[in-house]
């Protein structure tokens, strides 16, 4: 799709509607009739009728008189003769379609075929086509309402972009209720040939689209997603609602759509790395995507509650230590001005509790001085109604502060109808209102994560020096031993990475071993190598401290019990490596799976219980870069643990973010890696250490790219 | 209070509002005005008038002719005179009193002065009385509003007892847009004589109160409240939300109202204890509130969705999936039944998507078959609006069936106004209507939270035949040696409640410890006894697996240890002691600390990084049954590593669950005992071992207690 391409799609000057009928409750009726209010002209379509609606209505689309030429058509036709009618117009010029005709993938393996050769047609043509399956499109600003659908929003400046049809049916009829306004809608139903990485893309450069608004099932392809987005999102907030992001919810939308997503954990990286601002319920969507629409991000997270009720006040405090914001502290001239302006019954704390007998004027004062002061970057007002002032009157006294000092501001005048009235006057400011101050909270919260992505600097990731070759050679054992799976046998792959494994070597008798023991000089940890024993800790196959006298007795045991286990295991020999100091290291793991929808996923997290019960991991889609792999060792719970909680020495955290690079740089050059475990990666102040690593291949693909 | 004090309180006959004017602007004339639609008689007192609003008024409640007799009176008057007021109000043989006159422990040291002189005259003339402080209290069954708010409720069976004023003023107004109905409100103010508690267990018995809401900011007397609250909530379901939960939020709330609220853990193991549901935030109060109050609770947690609109009901999915519900499977008979009365298109799944082009006949049987499946014990209707049926309809459809088999419903319809006249219909059926799937499904999780509530049978906590006299002589060695503090040298205490501590003995020579290994015959744990060496471990105060040849070294080690780390410590000896195998055991703490509203308050959780970084703990308010124990070792997120997660043998809960009672027991026969930690205990598959103590303990109390 280039570049420009749905300016005709959502901006046409001429329509056709094919399958355009007069029959009562048809889609076709449905579609003119929505089409009335549409500033262009719109012309029926349909072989069986002379007029339709009063319009001249056309037996083909070649049929229709040009100039001026169509720059959309809306099909909806059976599903029988859709992808001749799509061909016909592409034949006859038009770029732009919308195909409203449902009975395709979503159905059976014959709509399977058919939506192959409609993506076909499209491609043969070069159109931009929306659908097949789709409830339609809309444009406000033209009123183009290209939908089936009983509903149409108010004029608007946020775009949304749905997968789903149902959830545009759903939600509309309330944004029209609660005076959400929209610019562009479109459902993209079976997203034969244009997803929402077109949308997002488009709208980027849309005067008229504040904030992109996507409801989202699938995501294609994952990396051309963040790519777009990345750029995107620097100048247009992305708010998102991702279904199916449960087991449960997954398996409900694989029978519902009968698409496989990818995993919860690659949406939710993706995102991240994206830009994009996740919502997980319907409500955050348009929270989200209006507060973005009327205010400014947040330049940094500290937060001033101004209420005229202390129990409320405590309320929303609540919800700023459960949020990433915080509340701000106020300077010694600002509390000495607030001090001058409040009864003495009044503390100057935040939240800022103006108490009940406030009138307009302290509401107005103490707004003032808290949105003037410097360590304040957002305000909550959080007002109970009482009759010494009108919300209406405190709304505009808001609205024009807010305007006179341009620092986010969201409101939460508590209380029914006049509370609404005062939401409109709110409205015209940008302000939004809120009855429950949770909400208005976590309204901040998005305006501070959006000015977070908005101050990103997206590098590239760092290129290091390692050899492909000994890494290729490595995985290429797989084809020659016929086998999917590789174990230690395949540190060398981590040497050719540049990264660090324990002094060590695989021996094949106890007297090598006992050799290899004197060479390290120490207590030595000893481990089975064997591609068929995978779960070595649980057969016995690790000693852990063996002291020189020891060796060869623990060489013979451990082959043993290999022996035991399974008489048939090839048994590649045992390693012996350096003890790692117990007391200063901790055992990470870094891993990857790859995703169908994203590719290679990277994560890093601690071993043992914490991946397994508490699953504390970070995960970021490959290939990453510094500030992500860093981001990665932060935001894990036991991440203290890194830093030098509990009296310990901080460990080498620059070697760890390197090692997390390096990895990523590994299963990136090798798509073909389908799942690899460092583990355990022993962190400590004095580096990393890869003891142990694990790799499942794609044997074919491996082939494929030599 | 007696326990039908109230009935006057919020049902009188005959009201004296003293402080009554014809004033503009004054809370004496709002009062009068509210209580225009009371349907008994309202008398205006004020020295200053003979008449108010047309009314006859009286210089004192004194010169009221009788009978009848008053049964409440209401005070607005200047705080300096309300105490003189309100003794004139008992002498009067008057009980009822709401004080709504401020300028009480809330202001200043004269006003806490004035306030123990109110609860003097209140015990005086043994009046129930609530505030000072308050907005006033109201009962819409009679009209009653004795309030100076501006809006007041419609009758519905919520009743609300607030600490905050301003929440009942913030939710009232909300209250009549939203058609949220409550049979009695209730302003505490502050608490000078009656408290939340008092009203919980009073309106137990109300048979116009379905549900009971509190807005709570501290709780005085915890244990009262548990026990009350156990009780009551057997039958009315208790809602409750608590400000100040964060630390920021209990900052505000000190600064709010003086008052010091007890922990967070204290609250939350209190609430769950005392079976009441909390609620995080206004909107789910009242979401909770209604949803109880119209549906009976869940028998079991298995939820069915049935939607026209798949990508809405994925959402659905994807909420359930995050609570603690879980969807229903469907057995083969109902699954053959939905399968004949779905269209082809349509799949047989939880979330049940009956497809978009579903008309009323559809959703009705498809609801009929769902609602009579065994394996179904509640459901969401989750409907996207189509040209095919009218929500009102559907609504009908959905109360009957509701009303037909009684289980639990909530509706979806989602959309405008329409959805919002739907929403009428429903509540008519006790069903309520949410736009987002995520409420309708959290309203459910409250119906499953209630279930179990209402099914609890509170056991009485288990007596162990303990040595109260061996732990009392324990903990007197503070008194004796003047310190607030014991360490391993208190370990006898344990030994007197029973609970296995690890075969050893405290030895002060090389000689003796290595007499003591021998005795244990094996590698030994040497640890430092000292009470001035809090954290040995850091000072390297403990040595594991120390064998039999090292033992005389590692004394003399950790003497010089304890030497070189404060030369004036007291050290006790060191405690050579059995080494307990690692591989088969887990390090927990039970410790406990003293709350100013609960007291004694029990916690259980994994040693180390998981307590301190995870925060991975379960409390409960002491003293624990057999149950909650249990509970507490089955709601921490390491639980599964008991349970033998990754290989190993399940730890010998029994003994766990057996030591937490007798730890609770400990600290509730010695409530001097202020701070204690049991860390760790090892758990294994052969029982429990707890290998050090630290305790302190309040010493004053303790001589008081003998």
């Amino acid at each position: 799709m280039t570049a420009n391409s749905q300016s005709g799609l959502l901006d046409p000057d001429r329509i056709a509607v094919i399958g355009a009928t007069d029959r009562d409750g048809s889609v076709g009726r449905a579609l003119l009739e929505n089409l009335s209010t549409f500033e262009g002209e719109v012309i029926p379509v349909n072989p069986n009728r002379q007029q339709v609606l009063g319009m001249d209505c056309y037996r083909t689309i070649g049929a229709v008189p040009e100039p001026p030429a169509i720059d959309l058509a809306i099909v909806a036709v059976p599903a029988t003769v859709a992808v001749d009618v799509v061909r016909q117009i592409g034949a006859q010029g038009v770029e732009h379609v919308v195909v409203i005709t449902a009975g395709f993938s979503e159905t059976d393996q014959a709509g399977r075929k058919r939506e192959q050769e409609l993506t076909a047609v499209a491609d043969e043509y070069g159109l931009t086509l929306v659908g097949p399956n789709s409830v339609g499109v809309m444009s406000t600003s033209t009123g183009l309402n290209a939908t089936f659908l009983e509903v149409y929003p108010p004029e608007g400046s946020l775009s949304l972009v749905s997968q789903s049809g149902a959830f545009i049916a759903a939600v509309m009829g309330w944004a029209v209720q609660h005076d959400i306004g929209f610019n562009h809608v479109v459902s993209l139903g079976n997203e034969a040939v244009v997803d929402e990485t077109d949308f997002i893309a488009q709208w980027d450069d849309d005067p008229q689209t504040d904030v992109i608004v996507c409801y989202v099932e699938d995501i294609d392809d994952g990396q051309q997603f963040i790519e777009v987005a990345q750029a995107v999102t620097k100048n247009t907030p992305v708010v998102a609602i991702k279904s199916g992001r449960t087991e449960a919810g997954a398996e409900a939308a694989a029978s519902h759509t009968g698409s496989i997503a990818g995993s919860e954990d690659a949406y939710q990286a993706g995102f991240e790395q994206a830009g994009v601002l996740r919502a997980l319920n319907i409500q955050d969507v348009f929270t989200f995507g209006q507060v973005l629409a009327g205010q400014p991000p947040l330049d940094d997270t500290r937060i001033a509650i101004v209420t005229n009720g202390g129990g409320p006040g405590v309320l929303a405090a609540d919800s700023v230590d459960d949020s990433q914001l915080a509340l701000a502290d106020f300077e010694a001239d600002v509390s000495s001005e607030l001090d001058d302006l409040l009864p003495d019954a009044a503390d100057v704390t935040n939240p800022l509790d103006i108490i009940g007998d406030a009138d307009l004027d302290r509401f107005e004062s103490a707004l003032d001085s808290v949105l003037a002061a410097e360590t304040v970057d957002g305000v909550v007002v959080l007002s109970v109604p009482t009759a010494l002032y009108e919300f209406e009157e405190l709304a505009e006294i808001i609205g024009s502060l807010h305007q006179e000092y341009g620092k986010p501001v969201v409101a939460c005048l508590m209380g029914g109808e006049p509370a609404d009235r005062a939401a409109d006057v709110l409205t015209a400011y940008g302000v939004p209102n809120y009855f429950d101050p949770e909400r208005a909270v976590s309204s901040l919260e998005a305006l501070a994560d959006y000015g977070e992505i908005r101050d990103r600097e997206y590098e590239t990731p760092m290129s290091f020096d390692v050899d492909r070759e000994a890494a290729r050679e490595i995985l290429e054992e797989t084809v020659e031993r016929d086998i999917d799976f590789l174990g230690t046998e395949a540190i060398g792959i981590l040497d050719a990475y540049g990264i660090p494994t324990p002094a060590g070597e695989i021996v094949d008798g106890p007297g090598d071993a006992e050799t290899a023991a004197e060479r390290i000089n120490g207590p030595v940890v000893m481990k089975l190598v064997s591609p068929d024993i995978i779960h070595k800790s649980d057969i016995g196959g690790v000693e852990i401290g063996v002291p020189a006298a020891g060796v060869a007795d623990t060489y013979r045991m451990l082959r043993e019990r290999a022996r035991q286990y399974d008489p048939e295991a090839t048994v590649l020999g045992v390693r012996v490596e350096a003890l790692v100091d117990p007391d200063e290291s901790t055992e990470t793991i870094i891993g990857s799976k790859r995703d169908s929808q994203f590719g290679q996923l990277l994560m890093f997290g601690f071993g043992g219980i914490f991946v397994q019960i508490f699953q504390d991991t970070a995960f970021r889609v490959a290939p990453v870069t510094e500030r992500e792999a860093r981001r990665m060792t932060e935001e894990i719970q036991a991440a203290p643990m890194l830093r030098g909680a509990r009296g310990r020495r901080p460990a080498d955290l620059d070697s760890l973010v390197e090692t997390l690079q390096r990895i990523s740089l590994l299963i990136s050059d090798f798509p073909a890696i389908t799942e690899l475990d460092v583990n355990p990666l022993v962190v400590s102040p004095a580096g990393v250490s890869a003891v142990d690593v694990r790799l499942t291949v794609d044997r074919k693909q491996l082939s494929d790219t030599r």
